[in-house]
């Protein structure tokens, strides 16, 4: 069983053309949900999927399941899903998204090709969410959302973008808005290949890694409130300076997770991202910061004492600076270990044809995390070169690429019931 | 000899009507140059001045000049200067400014009510100067950078609004570009009066201030280039963090300011009060942060040092966290020492009118800052509740304002050589 690595180029080639930008170096796509670029991307891969014959079904939020029952499979049986995503961030990669809903498109159409597909038991779906990346209308993992029944259909489809613009009409108008809503809860399992976003599979020279957990992610919003003065009248002692305050939370947030990730495996980390300085003049004391503060590990427990430890110098900075200090959590989500069965299944399929595999936790989160709620699940990283994502940097090789499918295929079929050799 | 508070009052608040905005508390003004309100306030200052049978010249870049000749005086003796300037920033309040332009014909006006006017021997000029806010058109102290020769008619009338609307359009269509350049260097002396924008007066409870020198301004831009990464996924080891390591940059230039405070007189100010973080987003490790500094201090060396301290800091953070840095000067102004013979007119003036009046330093830059390198300047003070100024929350208790006044056509009287009582 070998998965055919040219048909596989061919899909991501010919995927990238879709919201293709200009990129002074690699190759970029902008292909945000409900674009005519998405369309565009969407027309295609229904058009292969129904070459490979599978059947298509559209659901209310544009999410695209095509299903393939192998000659043998009990039609009515749970069927074992597999995808990714179509969409992408402004001026992204062409990998993010596309490698994990052709990669699965490959591994049916190789598994069809094999004699192995006899003695498949259950149906394949594969599987593309709308809005993975959240670029437009805001959240992130949007279709799985739904499809995990977090979010009901009427609210996902009144949320608007920046413009007012609805998820209903922006659909409606690439001719995606179907109906009912995929529901993930009735797959036996998920799988999602997807690119790393690090270099740990580089460094180690290792072609595929095996998701053990996708982190918890805690997004909060300090605020410090403090006085904006003249900065040439106001001494030095008079001052209740917000980004001084800041500076200094920022830091400390850095330590907590410098701390908790050598204390554990080195997965925590605490990041400030986000920062907005009023008045932000140079010559004027700031008066207020808000900084954005992401913090994740694949155990809540540390996620929870780096926040505690953050709001503990929040109370520290109102003492010994006099700023009015705020937290707030607008993000929490618990990390999400991938099941065992899927797990196995993703290393017996390495080990059957050869290719190494590691363990490995996903910092990033993806659609697999939602799905793990309420099915089965599990993720295999393909590597990424330098680690970089969403950018025309984003790079997978094409052999990598293929590989990481094979082992995806193997697992397919473990999961869907083959007989072994 | 007193001034008339009524008077006095009168015409600020007239002129508080100009470009008057909605304010919640206080009362609040938007007067940028060369718009309507711009105007209306330089109208009805001429109208104001004629009255008092000043004759008005306007010069190519809006200043304007009122000069009263002394029945004995030889009109063509080098005038005693005084002034200040009519515009605002926006949301401004209705002091910072006004106060030393009605306060100047207020004091001309009572000095032609004495009978201290027959002994003057030289003229005495009003001055609005255009701009000094620097809102609109940019750089500050406008108006007065070209009355010294700093700048240039033609450079001047060449600068542009945001809306690309050069200052010669702007001057024209309001009726206020005239001929020629102001020159300061011309005058005897020049007094300015002006809000404090700190609390020192109130504090101490002294209704007037005597400017001993305006602070040295530095202006910089401190870069840190990281490298931006994704949140999740990039450990805590692999980052190289542009806001942690700005962040320390922030500590270390308070403390630096702090520390030379603490050892001078409490004059030096170091300050970062702008920050602009990308790609600024919660889940993105920064990858690059500009920093705004000022640094301010009586003495040109101090500022060198605090400078050098940054510098020191940012070779630091270069060895330490990987980071590479800039750091460049776009403002660098010595400090402008006021003159003796200025200082001591104001200083006998408070005396005989029996007003208690203190030396202190501004750390603000104003007009007298310019006119400082090309004849005697002195400033006075009024105190500002609360220390505010830019905000329509600033004031100034009306009678401070005919206090520092009475102080004002004092010392101008003693600067025109009016005999002693």
């Amino acid at each position: 069983m070998d998965v055919n690595r040219q048909r596989l180029r061919r899909d991501i080639e010919e995927n990238a053309a879709f919201g293709a930008t200009d990129a002074e170096s690699g190759r970029g796509r902008t292909v945000l949900a409900g674009t005519e670029a998405n369309r565009e991307a969407r027309d295609r891969f229904v058009d292969h999927c129904a070459d490979a014959g599978l059947e298509v079904s559209v659901d209310a939020v544009g999410n695209v399941a095509a299903t393939w029952v192998p000659e043998n499979a009990d039609p009515e049986a749970a069927p074992v899903a597999t995808g990714s995503h179509l969409d992408s961030v402004p001026e992204g990669g062409i990998f993010d998204g596309p490698l994990g809903v052709y990669g699965a498109l490959e591994a049916v159409r190789t598994l069809q090709e094999t004699n192995l597909k006899g003695s498949l038991e259950r149906p394949i779906t594969v599987v593309s969410f709308t809005e993975e990346e959240g670029t437009r209308f805001g959240g992130g993992m949007f279709g799985s959302s739904v499809a995990t029944g977090r979010r009901s259909v009427d609210d996902a489809l009144a949320a608007t973008d920046d413009e007012g613009i609805a998820v209903e009409d922006a659909l409606e108008s690439i001719g995606y808005r179907g109906e009912g809503a995929l529901d993930a809860g009735a797959w036996d399992a998920f799988l999602e290949l997807h690119i790393e976003q690090d270099t740990r599979l580089e460094e180690r020279g290792i072609p595929v890694g095996i998701v053990t957990t996708i982190t918890g992610i805690t997004h909060a919003t300090a605020e410090f409130v403090g006085e904006a003065n003249h900065a040439g009248a106001t001494g030095m002692d008079e001052r209740t300076d917000a980004l001084a305050a800041a500076s200094e939370f920022v830091l400390d947030v850095e330590s907590a997770g410098r701390e908790h990730a050598d204390a554990g495996e080195g997965t925590a980390v605490a990041t400030v991202g986000k920062s907005r300085v009023r008045p932000n003049a140079t010559n004027v004391v700031p008066g207020t910061v808000e900084l954005g503060v992401d913090v994740r590990d694949v155990e809540y427990d540390t996620m929870e004492t780096i926040l505690e430890d953050a709001t503990t110098t929040l109370e520290r900075l109102e003492a010994e600076r006099g700023v009015e200090t705020g937290f707030e959590r607008e993000i929490d989500v618990e990390p999400a270990p991938m099941d065992r069965r899927c797990r196995d299944a993703l290393e017996q399929a390495g080990a059957e044809a050869g290719i190494d595999t590691v363990e490995l936790h996903s910092g990033a989160a993806h659609d697999a995390m939602r799905v793990s709620r309420v099915t089965d699940a599990g993720m295999l990283f393909a590597p990424s070169r330098d680690g970089l994502s969403h950018t025309p940097l984003e790079w997978t090789d094409w052999e990598d690429c293929a590989t990481a499918t094979q082992v995806l295929a193997g697992a397919l079929a473990e999961l869907a019931g083959a007989d072994e050799g």
